[in-house]
C-alpha cells in the first residue's frame, strides 16, 4: 500500500537579477525541486513544471502539509501512483518580496523577478538536473498571483514555456483589484500613511486580513506602477489617498499589465502553447471568474486553443484543483 | 417633565406625475407631515423641511419607533423642547417604487418622481398648510439615496429649495456603486436572470442582504440608465452580466447623474443656498466618505460655501446625525 | 382595490404596578390598540389578542412600516381583506425597561410587568372597548421574548388567556442564553464593569451588536435573578465575571423560569388552551428551535394539544410568520 | 549575517500502541526531530521538548513555512542565534486520527495515543538521539489541543515530563466546547446524521469551517466519551441530536477530562514541574482565556507555582507566542 515517493531538493541560488534590488530583499534564494520517484535510479530526462506561488507565497509553502491537503510533492506522488499524471520535475522558485510578492515581473521597485525566473532559474535547473531542456517540455503553473505569472510567462516567453496553467489568476483589474482600493485607503490612512502603516504592519506579530488586502494593493502598485523616488514602497498608488478617486495616468500603467488588455498583442505566442488551461471558482472572493470569462471570450475570438473550467468554491485552499491541472500539464509536456 | 408634542398628519395625494408609470406603481401616495407643537393653536407660518428617505424607504418609515432611536417626529419634539432647533414643518414624501426607490429623479423606467416632489407635493403643502412658501424657508434633507436626492434638489431646483442637507449621500459612483456590480452579477445569475430573480425576490418573505444589494444596483440602473424596452426592470445594467466588464456607454449615462461630475455646472445654484451641509461616517459600508470628500474638495475650489463633518460610524442607523443637521437647517430656514 | 383599514388608538395608562419601580422607569405607558374595520360603525364585541414585543421592543414598534414588511395593523387589514382571519382587537403594550425588556414577569429589579399586563391592562381594555371579555376570547401572542411572555401567560394565567402563540420563544436557557455568557463577560470587562459599561452604552448614539447581546443577558438576570442590593442593574449574573464559570445557585434561579423546567407543573393549565401554537426558524441565531423541540417533546408526553412548525429562516425579521399564526389565533378566539 | 541552522530528521515509527486501532488509522507514524545547530559536530547531550500540535494538526505542520511566520525549526534557529534560548532537541509527533485529532489520550474509539507518546516515542528518541534522558530535561509544549495535551502530560506523567507549556489550551469545557454543540447538531442533522455527514465531509475537497467545528466536537466525543459500539465515530455525543439538551451522563464523562475538574487530584504532580507556563489570547474564539483564568485561580489556591500571560489576540496563527515560551522552556530544561 506504500506509494513511491519523489524527492525534495533544495538549491541555493545567488541571483544577479535580484542583486542590488531597491528594497534590499535578499538576492540569495532557495529553489526547491521535486524529483519524481525513480529519478535517482535512472538516466531518464524529464519535463519540468515551474510552479509559481500566489501573493505572500514562496516555493516552500507549496510543500506545506495540511490536514486534508497534501503538500505539492505528496500530491504529485499520489497522482503518479494512480497513473493519472506522467513523471515530471517540479521547480518551486521563491519570488517573495518585502511587499509580499513580485507578480513575476521586472520592476525597479521590487527587482527583476521575470529575468530571475526566465534567465537564471530555468537555465540553472536545465544545467543541474536531467530535464528535457526545451520549450515543448517546459511548463508553468500557478494560482492567483501565480496564475497571473503563469499566464504572463505563456504570453511573453513562448521560447521558454510550452504550456501554461492559470488557476484563479489576476485578470480584469478593475474587478479583482478595484474593490480593494477604498478599503486600502482606509487602512493606510488609519495607519498614518504608507510608511508608518508598513512599519507597523511589519512589527505586528499578527497580520490582519485588512492589512494583507492593503499590502496586496501596494505590492501591485510596486509591480505595475513603480516610482523609484517614493520610498519605502517605491510606487504610485492608482487612487487619491484622500478621496479614493482614480488617478487615471497611474491606472493606465496598471492596465498595461492586465492580461485582458494585452492578450490580442500576445495571441500569436499563446497559439504556440501545447496547453493553456484556466479555471476559477464561482465564489472567488476577488471575483476572478469574471476576468477569466472575459479572457476566455477574447481567446475564442482570437482563435487561441484553450481549456476553461469553473468550479463551486472560493479563492482559498483550492490546491485540489491541481489534481485536474497537473495531469493535463504532465501529458501536454510529456508528448 | 412632559415635553410638548407635535402632530403627525397623513395626506393622500393622487399624483399626475406618477400616473401611468411604466412599472405600474401606485400613483396615489401618502404624504406625512409633522406639525410642530403650537401649530394648531395659532396662525403662525412655518418653514418646511422636506425629508427624503433612503433606498427601500418611504416617508412613514422615518417615523418608525426604535428602542433608543426616536422616530423623526419625536426627535424634532426633543430638539425643540431643548431649544436646539426652531419650529418647522417636516414633510415626508413616499417615492418608493417596485425596485425599492426612485433616487428622486424623473425616469421613464420608474416615474417622474422629481416632478412629483417639486411640482406637486411642494405646492400641495403650501396650499394646505401654514407654510412660509418661498425658497428661503424651504429646505430638503435626507440620508443615503435621500441625501443624494437632497443634494440634487439643491443643485437643480434653487428656485424651490433654499437649503440642503446631505447625510451619507451617493457620490463618486465608481466607489459607492462599482463594488456592488460583481456581487450583483452573481446574485442575478444565480437567480436565473433579472426577471426570474426579481420575481423570486418578490415572492420571498425574507429579503436577504445580497438581494437588497443587487436590487439597489438594478434600481440605480432604472434611475440612471432606463431602457423602456427592457422589462421588467426597464433598464440597462452598466456591466456585462457574464464577464462583469463595464459597458462604457451605459456607465457614461450613470456618471451624468454623479453629483461629482455635474457639480461644476450647478455651482451657481449651490451658491444660492443658505445652508449646504454634508456629512459621512468614516466606516460607511459604501465608502461614501470618499465621494463626500471629493465633492467638498470641488466645492472649495468652486467657492461654494458649505459645512462638512465626518463621524466615527458606518452607514446604518445614523439618524442621530439629524440632531446635528435639523437644528442647523431650522436656523437657516428660520432667518 | 382599496382594502378596508382598521384604526389605531393610543391610550395613556398610569400604572400602579409599575409605580416606584427600582430603576425609575416611567410608570406612565402607552397602550396601542388596533380596532378592526367596522369597529366604529357597529356595536359588535370582539376577541382581543395581546401582542407582546421582543427584547428591545415596545408596542409601537410592532406598527413600524418597512419596505416589504407591513406593520402589524396593515398586516391584520390584509389578512381580514383576504378572508384569512376573523376580526379581533389587537392590544400592544409597552413593557420596555432601562435594560431593554422585562420578560413580562414581576421582578424587584425591573417592576411588576406581569401584574401590569394581567391586572391593569387587560381590565382597562375590557372596560373601555367592546371586547368579548372572557378567557375564551382573549389570546396572547409574541415573538422571542414576546413569545416567552405569551408562553408564560398561557402557563400561569389560564383564567385570563385562552390561547397562546409563541414564535421563536426563549426556551432551553442553556442553549439560548448560555452561549452569550462569555461574550457578555468580555463586553462588560472591556467596558469597565456593569455600571461603567451600562453608562457608556446609554451615552453612545450607535448601539453595537455586542452591547445589545450583553444587555440581553443583563436584562435576563434582572428578570430571573434580581438582586435589589446591586445597582445599577439590580441583579446577579449567572457566571463569574472573571472566569466565566457558572454560578450554580444563580443559574438555578434562572432555570426556575425556563418553560422547559416548569412545563410539567403547568401542564393542566396548558391543556385548557384553545390554541397553543409554537414555531421556530431552523437557522435561528439563538438556536431556539432546540428549546421549541424539547418543549414540544414534553408537551406530547404530557398530552397537551399543540401545533408546532419549523421554517427555513433565522430569528430576525420574521413577522411574516404572523400570517400563519394570526388567522389560527383569530379562529381559536372567534369560536 | 547567515544564522546557524539546525537539522530536521524524519523517523518512521511502527507503533504497537496504535496497532489495530478501531477506526483503522495507520499505526506507522512519522516522527520529526529538530536537532540544534552543532548537534552533528559534537557529542553533547540535549534536553528534549515534545511539541504537540493542535486539532487537525500533526508534527509536520509545525514546520510549515508561512510569509511572516517561520516554521518551528526556523523559529528555534532564530531564538538560538539571538541567544534567547538554549539548545534543545524538538520532537514533533503525529497523533492525527480519522477525526482530526486524539487529544493525546488513550481511547478505544481512536487508539492509545497517550501510551504511544509516553511509552513508545519518548524511549525511542532517548535511544536514538543524544538526549538528556530524564524528566528534568524533558518538557512538553503545545497549543490548543496540543496545549491540552501538554497540560495533561504534566499532570499525569510527572515521571516523564519535568516542564509543561500550555498555549490556549482546552480548559473549562462548558465554555470552550459547549457553544459548539448546537451548531454541531445543525451541521450533522443537515448532513443526514453522523455517518452520512462524515462520509460527505471526507469526500469534499474543501473543508468548511462549520464542518471542522462539528468534527472537533465529534473528535472530543471519541476522546472523552468513546462508545465502541457506535460506528463510524465510535462515541456518544454529549447532547441530544434533536433537541440539543445535555445528556448528563455523557457530559459527566467529558468533565472527567477537564483539567479544571481534575487539577486538585494532580496538584502534587504539577508541583514537581520546573516550569508550568500558560497563556491565552483575550480574543480567543473559543474563549479559552476563561478556562485558563479558572485554572490559574485554582493553581494559586493549591500553591502550584506557574506563570500565566494574557495577550491581545485570538486563537489562530499565534505561534509567535513560542518566542516567549521556548526560551523559558529551554532554560527550565537546561538547568
Amino acid at each position: 500500500m506504500e506509494i513511491p515517493r519523489g524527492t525534495i531538493r533544495s538549491e541555493r541560488i545567488v541571483s544577479r537579477a535580484l542583486e542590488g534590488n531597491l528594497p534590499g530583499d535578499p538576492p540569495v534564494r532557495e529553489l526547491l525541486l521535486y524529483l519524481p520517484p525513480g529519478y535517482g535510479q535512472g538516466s531518464e530526462r524529464y519535463p519540468v513544471a515551474w510552479c509559481l506561488s500566489g501573493f505572500t507565497g514562496r516555493g516552500r509553502m507549496l510543500l506545506n502539509d495540511n490536514a486534508w491537503t497534501p503538500g505539492l510533492g505528496d500530491r504529485m506522488d499520489l497522482l503518479l501512483s494512480k497513473g493519472l499524471a506522467r513523471p515530471m520535475i517540479l521547480a518551486l522558485p521563491d519570488c517573495f518580496t518585502h511587499l509580499g510578492g513580485s507578480q513575476y515581473v521586472n520592476s525597479p521597485a521590487l527587482g527583476n523577478y521575470e529575468d530571475h525566473l526566465v534567465q537564471e532559474l530555468v537555465p540553472f535547473v536545465d544545467s543541474r538536473y536531467r530535464t528535457l531542456a526545451d520549450r515543448e517540455h517546459r511548463g508553468v503553473i500557478g494560482k492567483s498571483s501565480g496564475g497571473y505569472g503563469a499566464l504572463m510567462m505563456g504570453m511573453r516567453h513562448p521560447e521558454v514555456f510550452g504550456a501554461a496553467v492559470c488557476h484563479s489568476g489576476d485578470i480584469l483589474f478593475e474587478q479583482c483589484y478595484g474593490r480593494d482600493f477604498a478599503p486600502t485607503l482606509r487602512t493606510i490612512q488609519k495607519g498614518g500613511g504608507v510608511a508608518a502603516w508598513l512599519s507597523k504592519f511589519r512589527a505586528s506579530p499578527q497580520k490582519r486580513h485588512a492589512d494583507i488586502a492593503a499590502l496586496n494593493i501596494v505590492a501591485m502598485s510596486a509591480a505595475y506602477s513603480p516610482n523609484v523616488k517614493a520610498p519605502p514602497a517605491y510606487c504610485d498608488l492608482p487612487f487619491d489617498l484622500e478621496t479614493g478617486e482614480l488617478i487615471l495616468e497611474v491606472w493606465e500603467r496598471w492596465l498595461e499589465w492586465d492580461p485582458l488588455r494585452i492578450v490580442d498583442r500576445f495571441a500569436p505566442n499563446l497559439k504556440r502553447l501545447r496547453l493553456l488551461f484556466l479555471d476559477c471558482g464561482l465564489e472567488d472572493e476577488f471575483y476572478l471568474e469574471l476576468g477569466a470569462r472575459a479572457l476566455v471570450k477574447r481567446l475564442k475570438a482570437l482563435g487561441v486553443r484553450h481549456e476553461y473550467e469553473e468550479f463551486e468554491d472560493g479563492h482559498m485552499n483550492t490546491s485540489y484543483r491541481m489534481d485536474v491541472s497537473l495531469p493535463k500539464l504532465s501529458h501536454a509536456l510529456g508528448r
